[in-house]
Formats: structure tokens, sequence, C-alpha cells
């Protein structure tokens, strides 16, 4: 691997390689010292179009654990904000020394194209590109999943070389407009996991039918098919206005996580964060046991430890 | 300890722990390479509700001589102004690994109940919560007034184990909004000084008479009886509108430290900052030998080593 | 050297001590692990009172390289904008112990006026004030030059200790607001070389006639003289609207280098970025083998670890 784009592609190999490195990368960080020096002297840039301080935050707590040296380059204030093109901005950090950069931004496939380009040599590591893709997110999920998953099935040992086999994932609400959503398809699948979708027919994508996934029109119908796993999507503050549904009363009784849903179902939950309780899930539901939105989290920082040093060191 | 939140209930002890503990930081900090390895691979966040970049720049200067990583976690353009919850937020910092969080927050209360909660294991820091408490600034405000105290008592030595017992303290100006004047009247009186205050009616808080310290409704009056340390508070901007007095010039005459007033004291001078040259103290007095406001400064950064080093190490 | 504040009155001997332990620190960055340790425990603050990510973060990977701790303190959000002056914002950095200051600020001589004050201790780097000057950008333009001015006379060995005496250096465009301009032509003239300007005359400076520099009103007869480099100034957006030159269409005609002009000259090519490609230079142009922009990026971080190197160790 030079870089991480996507989870559409990514190897059965690969995938695994990320998640059991991402095993050990946990384990260091669950130490006092939470500290390798596998990247000292190695530079990562967040080349951040887009405001996302959680996920910056998360790349910045990896590579510094990995001992690199980390810049932060957000579009305002600088001269991306003069009319400067994505390609001389990245020639420029490439210039200066970056080893890896991290890059979020607005235009689907903008990692891609800078991967395809002769513009640096740094591996691209793809943090959000429009509604396309966020493979780490759907590595972390991965990473979480296969946690449970296994510890269902096996009293003792490790997680690693293991896949989601067998597994029921459903993943519920805004995914027309879902990167998370979309690179956790393909790399659910690829793993070999069974995924659902549960969503207002205005909120899922065109072409739907064609996807390899069990569609359902119904949360209440959906949780019938016993998940092991329920995906809550966020629902942005700007959907909510009578065009993709009425309000946001009415999506929590359709397709929230609510209290007496959560009766029902003893799935593992989990969510990308930031949540919005009382709308896509009960206070409940975010607090209860079932809950691993914050493993998810601590897998997120572990996961980028994975990424940046198999891209940055070849080794695994 | 296992956070600082306040200096009122701070026990004597561990109040004199971190002013001791401090005197050893500030000698590292004079030397060539300011740097002790003592938290190397601990995490520690700025989260910070309220723009505040020398408080900021003062955490990350202390963390970063104590090796620690330090993340910088602001609420604008993060997913706090998309409405997430403090709980939401902490619990996201401290699956990250936090080690410490540093939080300026604009409501009171809200570091003591972040530490009251479970939202996280970190060793929480309150750098301003309100009008409410800033315990670093009255520790390095009480490092800063040992030092002046003991020199002007002992030849020779170390102020190290020794308190504030018959020091003369006046605190001048916007009391009623000022955290800063709160966390001194607590650490003050603990470490045994004597506190007055000199302000207009209308900056003093309400109830003021049941607090322990002595109130001038003069400044020349306070002045009369022989303070060891005047402190300036800073005039806010905003509140010189009429509200609390009549105008600048007005509050300088009767409440500014002027050359004139300068003239009538021996008092070590001190600032919280940023300075108002002109309104609540004159640039002679800002920059006569008697004024200690950079001290504070460098102080600052010495407390806040020894506060993180005490509070994530354990040791003394 | 103390301080770094212009190219004007930068003596040959230091000029050149700068540009040799930037070629040693250009083979640091080329190595896979980019890291001295030269500056371990001392900080570095970067105070930007302008917006300037290219710098910034120039000057930020230059102190990380040589392990320094880096503070980014930007006038935006902090008590500067609350009115603080300079002095008070100065002293307390010093205060907190930085061991170097880099300033970029809109007022021509701000760094001189730090540099000569008691205010601080730390060594001052001027990153940019007002048009006045800019001098580690000619630095590192002279690097840039110097290198490949050497290999075009010699067939190996290194450029150290070697000027530019003879070469023709030719600037082209908004010479009045260029501070970029201002920094090159002192520096380039202390090194041997020949300076020419081709400019329209609104945008060349008062007085250009008793400066030490040929001037062409017209860019097509400058390239007949056979310059051996081009630097192309950018214009700036808010300059193109009839004041100084009709339309950008219009600039480009007559001051551009188009792919037209490309094929009259072998001349390297710089530009300090960030482009305007299809005004001030055309995408070939930017893009050809003469053009040594991204070489100017990279010897960027190179001159500025020189810089804080020679300041904060007195070494060469």
């Amino acid at each position: 691997m030079k870089h991480l784009l996507a989870t559409e592609g990514l190897a059965y190999d690969d995938a695994l390689a990320i998640l059991d490195t991402a095993e050990e990368m946990a384990a260091v960080s669950s130490r006092e010292v939470k500290k390798l020096p596998t990247l000292r002297g190695r530079t990562v840039v967040n080349l951040f179009y887009e405001d996302s301080t959680r996920t910056r935050v998360s790349f910045e707590a990896a590579a510094k654990r990995l001992s690199a040296d980390v810049v932060n380059f957000s579009a305002k204030g600088s001269s991306v904000s003069k009319g400067e093109s994505l390609k001389d901005t990245v020639q420029t950090l490439d210039a200066m020394g970056a080893d890896a950069i991290v890059i979020r931004h607005s235009a689907s496939g903008s990692a891609a194209q800078l991967a395809a380009s002769d513009w640096s040599e740094a591996a691209v590591v793809n943090a959000g590109d429009g509604a396309h893709e966020h493979p780490t997110q759907a590595l972390l999920d991965a990473l979480t999943l296969r946690r449970g998953w296994y510890s269902g099935h096996s009293a003792t040992g490790s997680p690693r070389g293991t896949d989601l086999a067998g597994m029921k994932v459903l993943i519920v609400g805004d995914i027309v407009h879902s990167r998370v959503a979309r690179s956790n398809v393909w790399l659910l699948r690829t793993l070999g996991a069974e995924v659902h979708f549960a969503a207002p027919a205005t909120l899922l994508p065109y072409g739907v039918v064609s996807w390899p996934v069990i569609v359902h029109y119904s949360l209440d119908e959906a949780l019938e098919a016993a998940p092991d796993a329920v995906m809550m999507l966020r629902v942005q503050a700007e959907r909510m206005g009578g065009v993709f549904f009425p309000t946001a009363a009415e999506y929590t009784r359709r397709w929230g996580l609510t209290d007496e849903r959560l009766a029902r179902t003893q799935a593992m939950i989990l969510h990308p964060g930031p949540m919005n309780r009382g709308v896509e899930i009960s206070a409940a539901a975010a607090d209860s046991p079932q809950a691993k939105i914050l493993d998810q989290v601590a897998h997120g920082v572990a996961v980028r430890m994975a990424v940046l040093h198999l891209l940055l060191t070849g080794e695994h």
C-alpha cells in the first residue's frame, strides 16, 4: 500500500493487515507512555479544506504517538483562500518535506486525484472526500465490530487474523449524503459481513438496488432481522427542513434508536459522532452497555496509527 | 490531588507543594535546554471554549517543556459549534487518550462538573470558568508575591516552604466580574495574607461584607493602609459605558495606578494582563522596578508545569 | 548575528554563512529522518500579525526539524485583538521563555523596532514587515539561484563558498508593493549579481532611478538582455482594478511570462508563490524544467533552519 484512498477496492489482506496492526497500536495507546519512535523525523501534514476538529485531532494524536512531526494546514487564512490550486498547495507541502498528506476535501475524488498525480511523493490518506469515502472511519468501525463479533464467539484470545464473516450490520439514516456509509459498505462486504440499510426513501442513494445490501424501508422491520450491530448515522441539521423528512420529531419517531427500540435489540450500537442525542439516538441508547461509540473513538487513533505506520514504513 | 479546579478549598499543604514544585520548574525554565522528560508519551488537551491565546500558550509551553504531546481543541469550527455537548466532547477526548484536560469555559462550574462526572479519567485543570475561578493565575500570583515577600525579609536562601503570613495584598478594580480576584482571595487567605479590596461599589460583588477581606471605597485610602502588594485588575472595554462608571478617564482618576499614586507606595505591583496602559495602570507604573508583571508571566509557565507534573505523576 | 531583520546591510560573510549552512540543512531535509537535535529545549514563537500559512508552516517545519518546541501565536483571537501593544505582547512571550521570535507584521520596521528594544532577549527573525523586507525569502531565492549559477559553470562539487558574481537577475511585476523584491535587490547586489527590473511605471517604486538596478519598461526588451534568471512577482488580485493596470488580461499580455516569451529565454524561472497561473505566469512556464519554484519552497525550509540554527547556537 502506498496510499489509503478508499475501502472500495481495498484488498482483504490489506484490510486485515491494517486491523491487526491497529490491535497492536491500541495496546500502545493503553500504556502510560503512549509513544513509539517509528516515525521520528517524518512529517505528517493535515491538509483540511473542511473543518473537522475530531478527525484532525485523531490524526494528530496518532502521528504524535508515532513521534512524527505534525503540521496542520487549514484552508482558511491560507494561500488557498487566495485561490491557490490544490496542485500548487500540494506541491508546496511536498517541497517542504511532507512524508504523508492527510486530506479532507469537499470534492469527491480529491484524494484519488492527488494520489494519481505526480505532485508529491507523499503517502496520501483520504480523511473524507465529499460524499464519496472516509476509509479510516470504516476501518475503525470494523475494528470495533470485529472485537465485538470475536468476543461473542470466543472466550479467549485475540481477534487478530479474523474477519466479519456471517455478521449482520444494519446502517440507519442519511445514507445518500454519507461517505461513512459508503466506506462501510465496501469494507464490510470485503470482510464477509451482511449489510442492511434502513432509511427513508429520500435518504437512500439512487440505484441502491444494485448495491450489495439489503434495504429496509422501516427501522422496526430491519430490527426484526436481528442485526448483530446497528450503526446510526448523524442527521445533519441542515437536512431537517421538510425536503428530506418533515421534522426532527418525525424522524426520531420513524428512524431514531429510541428507548423503546433499544429494548428490542441486543445489537452493538455504533455512531460516527458527533451525536444528536434525542434525534437519531436516545440518550439511554448512547450510554447503554451495547453502545461502542467511545470505543470507536479510541479505535480511530489506533487505526490511524496503523495506517500511517504501514504507509510510511512499509512494515507489517 | 487528582484535579485543580479552584483555590477555594485547596489545602495549605497542596498549595505549598505546587509553589515549591514551581520553584524547581522555574529553575528548569531558566536553563538553556528548557526540557524535562517527565510527561513523555502523555497527552495534554487544551479544551478552550473561549479564546485566550495567552493562557493557552502558557499551558502549551508548560506541557511541551515536560515533553508531553499537546493537542489544541478550540470550540470554533469544531463539532462543538455543531451543538455537541460538553459531555460528548470530553468523552471523545478521553477516548483519544487525553491524560489531562485543560478547560477554559464561559460557564461557572464547568470544570468542576467535568471532574465530578465519569466522562473521563483525565486530570482536569480549570483554566478559567466564567466569573468563578482561575486557580493557576492565583498560584502564579502567589509564587510572585512569595518571592517578593521572602526576599524582603531574608538576605539569602529560598522561599520554599514559606507562606504569606502577615503580607497585605490590595486588589483594585473590577472585582465582581473577576475570576482572578476570586481565586486570589481564597489562596491568599489560605497562605496567611490579609486581603484588601478597593473598587467602586458597582464593581464589588454582592455580599462582599461577608468575605474575608477589608473593603475600601477609595484607592487613596487603601494605599494609606500601606499594602505590600497591589494587584491592578484589567478594565474590560465593554464595561466602560456608563453603567459601571462614567468614562475611562473618570475610572483612571479615581481607581487607576497613576504616576502620582505610584509615588506614594513601595508595594509590589501585579497585573494579570493584558494591561490597558493609561487606564487602570500608567505606563510608568507598568514599567517601574516595583512592577512584577513579567515575572508573573514567567511564573505562569512554572506553575502550570508544576500542576501538570503533580497531577499526572503524583510525585512531589 | 543576533537577529535577521533585513538583507539591506547584511554582510557578505554572514550571507554566505547562511547559504552554506542552508546547504547542510538541505542535506538533512533530504534524509529519511529529517531531524537534528541542535535546538532541543529551545522555544521558537511564530508571532503572526498577518495570515501567511505558507511562511508559518515553513518556519514551523524548520524549527521542528531542529527539535525546537514551536508555539504559534496569531494575532486573531488573542489579546492583540483586545488592543494589546506589540511591546506587551513581546514582553509576555519573552517571559514565557521564547528563544526566538519569528514576526510577520503589516508595519514596515516592526521587526527592527522589536530588535532595537529591550523588550526581549530573544533572537528576532523578520518574516515580512509591510512592504519593507522579507529576508528569508531573498535568502532562499539566493540559495536557488546559486545552485543554478554554480551548476551552469562547474560540472562537479558544491556551491559552498561561491557567490553570484556576474549573474543577471530580472525581477518582473509589482515591485513597488513587494518586500520580496526589496530584499532581493540588496542581497543580490551584495552577492555580486546584476539586478534588472521590468514593470509598468505605476508598479515601480518612487525614486527607482537611484536604486542599483537597471530598469526596463518592457518585458520583451528586458528578456533581450538575456537574464540568467527571471523572478516573476505575484499580482495581488486587489491591484487588478484599473488603478495600476487596466485588466488582468492586459497585464498578462504585457508583463506575463507567457508560453511565447518562455520560448525566448533559457533563464531559470522563480516565483515566490502562490502563483496566479495564467496571469503573471503561464502554466507551461510554471511547470517547465527551467522553473525552480518548488526548489525555492524546499530551500525555504533549509534557509530557515540555517537562520534559526545560526542565531540560536552562534555556531557556523
